[in-house]
């Protein structure tokens, strides 16, 4: 199944993509595609409904993320060869984890704010698995039993943040909208091996990025067994898993994102995003010197 | 006020504790306390209600985290001078940010889990902050506005998977029962300086952390600020500030807990917590050697 959260921003409701490529609303059988609806029960149920006899939503409406409430948004650096690399970084022994902040996500199509004086806002396209059962000390041969189903993320990262601010890379993952989720959220039954996913990235319509799961150093079922040995994995957590090459920060002088410039991203049987990425315009304190004064 | 939240695990309700010290039911006003009900608005209205017109909750419950459906747990490192020389760390120049999983949140006097294999778990008191409205790129002489309250957090640790399992500190930090809160969220109103509270740890009854936040590297105010111009604060994420002198991993050996250890902390004016440490119980993989082969 592809599960999609359609409707303004923060008024979601729950659909699904029928074969024909239509949204039907789920609203009559779950309130919403959150943590609390994706246990395998819960997911057999919406199955086993007719999508004919579920209300067709409105035409052209926005897409939300395709889960929400999420509480742990976790991600995984450096995990696919090519991508380590192209950054120079060696391969590393054990999965690298962060997190994004989950008030970051936005839905696949929404505009992605240049964080206030930035200069280095990024693109990464990455597989997201979406957690369905708390998971806690799994081993890797049944940690997909945990797994709900997966989506893409564009795991914007703002380089200076990450790398220049002191500290770990939170600081360039979690600004507002830099974590897109969507457009749906695939059921792990339409994908029965998610370790030959084929993926890109353009922007303005050139292609930047280039990669297949293939490549990944840790994959999704070890991903999940390892986490699950550190902390708690709950129903609804999102867990991106790194990128293949092609991001603008190696590129070589680096070639970072302007207002105006438009991010379209895919993976292989989870749909297609796109960005418009604009400029800041709230009002903002100056963080770049000497912030400890305000 | 002292806001909590009692009953069994998964099942608190909310309550406030009145003049005498007793627990007072909220049901009546609000649903739970968390990020929902933490505007200055519904602080206000629970304000204006007499606590005696309210229901006594039964004696010798339990109690859970002061503050539920925790998003964002949010950390900072070294933030205390008198510590960050204990550690022969760097002062640093901007706060270190990193993030505990919102899995690991359990009550103020709840047991806590020694993780499977683990050999180096260590204590933290720390005063946490918990945010009562959306906060986003906000001054520091303002930043105030939009926090709720502080709460005491044992920011538990474990070293080895912090420090030595390879990139950021998230991993030692989150692990199962790693997150007390409480027993009290104490409304700003009742801490006019959160700069001036001593606090201090016992392990066993003998003293080992003893300090104030007015070592502090980054204040209360600065640290919201901070965080604000990097993600989205929204209400109910709970940032924990650092923590004074007085680790096991600073001294000399370093003393790490075992089970059977009794750890106890307070902070001025927000009560005290008492926890016991226990053995882990459950399955598991062995992670310390080769787990990707699992």
């Amino acid at each position: 199944m592809k599960l999609v959260r359609f409707g303004s921003a923060g008024q979601e409701k729950p659909g699904l993509v029928d074969a024909e490529g239509q949204v039907r609303d789920l609203s009559g059988l779950v309130p919403d595609i959150t943590g609390a609806t994706l246990s395998s029960g819960t997911l057999d149920r919406i199955r086993q409904t007719d999508p004919a006899t579920l209300p067709l939503a409105p035409k052209g409406q926005r897409l939300g993320a395709c889960v929400g409430q999420v509480r742990n948004f976790i991600a995984i650096g450096l995990n696919y060869a090519d991508h380590a690399a192209e950054t120079g970084a060696a391969i590393p022994a054990e999965p690298i984890v962060f997190n994004k902040a989950p008030s970051c996500i936005v839905g696949p199509n929404d505009d992605v704010i240049i964080p206030r004086q930035s200069h280095k806002t990024d693109w990464e396209v990455e597989l997201a698995i979406v957690i369905g059962e708390r998971a806690s000390y799994v081993a890797a041969n049944e940690a997909l039993e945990y797994v709900a189903g997966y989506c893409i993320c564009n795991d914007v990262s703002e380089r200076e943040y990450q790398l220049e601010r002191g500290g770990t890379w939170t600081k360039g993952k979690g600004c507002p909208t830099f974590g897109p989720l969507g457009p749906w959220l695939v059921t792990k039954d339409e994908i029965p091996d998610p370790q030959n996913l084929s993926m890109w990235l353009d922007v303005n319509g050139e292609r930047m990025q280039t990669g297949s799961t293939k490549t990944m150093i840790f994959n999704v079922a070890q991903i999940v067994s390892y986490l699950s040995h550190f902390m708690i994995l709950e129903p609804g957590d999102v867990i991106t898993t790194g990128t293949p090459p092609g991001v603008g920060m190696a590129m070589k002088p680096p070639r970072y994102l302007k207002p105006g410039d438009v991010v379209s991203l895919g993976i292989e049987g989870l749909g297609e995003q796109r960005q418009r990425f604009i400029a800041f315009e709230g009002k903002g304190i100056d963080t770049s010197k000497s912030w400890k004064g305000h």
